[in-house]
């Protein structure tokens, strides 16, 4: 269980082919795992998500201990039974929203107080509890409680928050008592050169199954982004799956597995469905422009799944203009495939050995209009 | 084309079992057609309605007409390609919404002027305007324009719609131009046995390929309805289908299709699902109710549909609870499979003799509160 086994490594690039496994099955890397924030993937069940052909899902710690709580999903069985997906998931450690979402967040060295952002309720998250709740959750892979760090942080507050997530990653390790989950540790390091290695170091040399990159997109820009990674990614070990959080739009995809990034997560898929906005080989469009109302061609042909393929743009224009679910519906299946389909083109690539010439095509006609809604 | 099969009558009731063709398929009767307002079954496409065993569908010719526009979806194919349902479809003509929706609407013998209740734009809706759009949309069966006086009207008002939907249907047949269109007239007559009579007569005379009851369910309780329906019924053609719009509770559908109804829509089980609410064969409940936030039971058993089987209670519960998009969707396509499942056992009961038992037995244990939501 959680062997990484590396198949393929491309002599273009940093980039590699891997394969997970895990209890509920194997995971063909590199991956993009959709989100399935409150444990549903915004408007898709698990049928949806076969028929997409997913390997992996994230859900949200922090979402789902705030309501119905990890207590009540261990009592109805577990992540896994309760939204009915059989396939590996990946849990977070809530630490992200915890800074991003709560209010009044007090963080010491023993953990970090906030208020519920649904309630202001007061809690208090450790790396102790955000390990018990993971594992009541159940998830395959979890992921250790540490400090992200905002964009643009002093370098001394920057060290303080690696210092703290080195700390807590030790405590996450103590707390751990189930056999058959994953714990991935977090580099954190935020722009600097110096913490990202140091960082990297002590993460790779606690050997633990995967190991997985923070503290970016947290509101910097592309360029100081892949700094940030690339200072960290010489220190991790070749034989463990490399994670880079909250990383998910098709420019980001090519080039961090260019860098040798093996797994990825993003809201932005589903996100951007809501917003009426789709990805197509020509970067992304929104549905709702009046350019659309009458085109009969289909979101994007390139991608093999009904929602790009079998309906009209003008029909589509007209069910986001309505509010109909369905409009979003079909937007989010689209804009998941087709980060699907990007991820099979590069493995297939990268095989090949055209996966360069791949990434480099792509990108020349992908709008780079390509960030967040 | 449009030719209904009688292939048998109740011995216990008035309740029988047909085939109706049409340019897409042949419905079995009795048969529930779900509503797809604008385009779409409230969060559903064809690949749901398919798995559903979706016979036929109903779609709004007002909503279709404000927006956007039966001229729109006749330059992209018409309402089938439109939205990829290969099987029949149903339009009524408008009427219903123009009066409960619309604002300033005044009726006239000419037709009904109203202002849009999306932008306050003016419109016209003839009998000539009605079929002209229907026919733009391109159902297997249109409905032909009439004036659906609201329940509590006065003897005299009834007379005038009444005489006025007998004036109208006269010129939809004149205006109707398309072969492949079945033009079904509507009775009206309030709750007025002798017009009801006299209206299902006149409109029996027409020899149409089928014949609706309308102006029931505009307010009227449960007694007043049946009394209507029934003293249209024995005026009607036993060899053509009979269709009772708007109706479509559990209750109902039974009590109709003993008085010999063939054919249903309603929109009760999508907006029942928006609220929570769905049907079990106990009778309509809430998932929002805390008593199923650790329910491992799922919606209902009886119900031949992933939906209805697959996930808990507690699951719905905490998506509707989240406003998750999934929760909708999963009790929709729920309720809506409760309908077509109570559809099936009717039809196989009616075959077998049973069906005043399984009325009974069904009606027994399900609670009356089944009204709108």
């Amino acid at each position: 269980m959680f062997e990484f086994s590396l198949e393929f490594e491309s002599s273009e690039c940093q980039a590699r082919l891997g394969s997970f496994s895990t209890p509920h099955g194997n995971i063909k890397t590199p991956v993009f795992m959709p989100v399935g924030t409150k444990a549903t993937v915004k408007s898709l069940d698990y049928k949806d998500l076969q028929l997409l052909k997913t390997e992996i899902l994230l859900c949200n710690t922090y979402h789902l201990e705030m309501r119905p709580s990890s207590k009540l999903i261990a009592k109805m069985g577990g992540l896994h039974k309760w939204m009915k997906w059989d396939a590996p998931i990946l849990t977070d450690s809530g630490g992200f929203q915890v800074y991003s979402l709560s209010n009044n967040v007090k963080i010491t060295e023993e953990g970090v107080e906030f208020k519920s952002h649904l309630n202001g309720d007061k809690h208090m998250f450790t790396p102790e509890h955000a390990i018990a709740i993971q594992e009541r959750l159940g998830a395959d892979i979890i992921m250790a409680f540490d400090e992200c760090a905002p964009a643009g942080v002093s370098k001394e507050y920057a060290r303080m928050a690696m210092k703290r997530t080195h700390a807590w990653i030790k405590r996450c390790i103590s707390a751990k008592t189930r056999e058959d989950q994953a714990l991935f540790p977090i580099v954190q390091g935020s722009c600097f050169k110096d913490l990202r290695e140091e960082s990297a170091k002590f993460m790779a040399d606690l050997d633990l199954p995967g190991i997985a990159i923070g503290g970016v997109s947290v509101g910097e820009d592309h360029e100081k982004k892949f700094t940030a990674i690339n200072y960290a990614l010489p220190y991790l070990p070749k034989d463990k799956p490399r994670y880079l959080m909250g990383v998910g739009t098709p420019r980001d995809l090519l080039e961090a597995v260019a860098c040798g990034i093996d797994m990825f997560d993003c809201v932005l898929a589903t996100r951007l469905a809501r917003h009426g906005a789709f990805w197509s080989l020509q970067g992304r469009k929104n549905i709702k422009a009046s350019q659309y109302k009458e085109d009969l061609s289909p979101l994007c042909n390139w991608v093999e799944h009904y929602a790009s393929k079998e309906f009209s743009k003008s029909y589509i224009h007209h069910l986001i203009k309505e509010n109909e679910i369905l409009g979003i519906r079909l937007l989010s299946m689209h804009n998941i495939a087709f980060l699907f389909q990007l991820m099979k083109e590069i493995r297939y690539h990268i095989r090949e050995g055209s996966f360069m010439s791949f990434k480099n095509t792509f990108l020349k006609k992908f709008h780079s209009y390509d960030q967040a809604a």
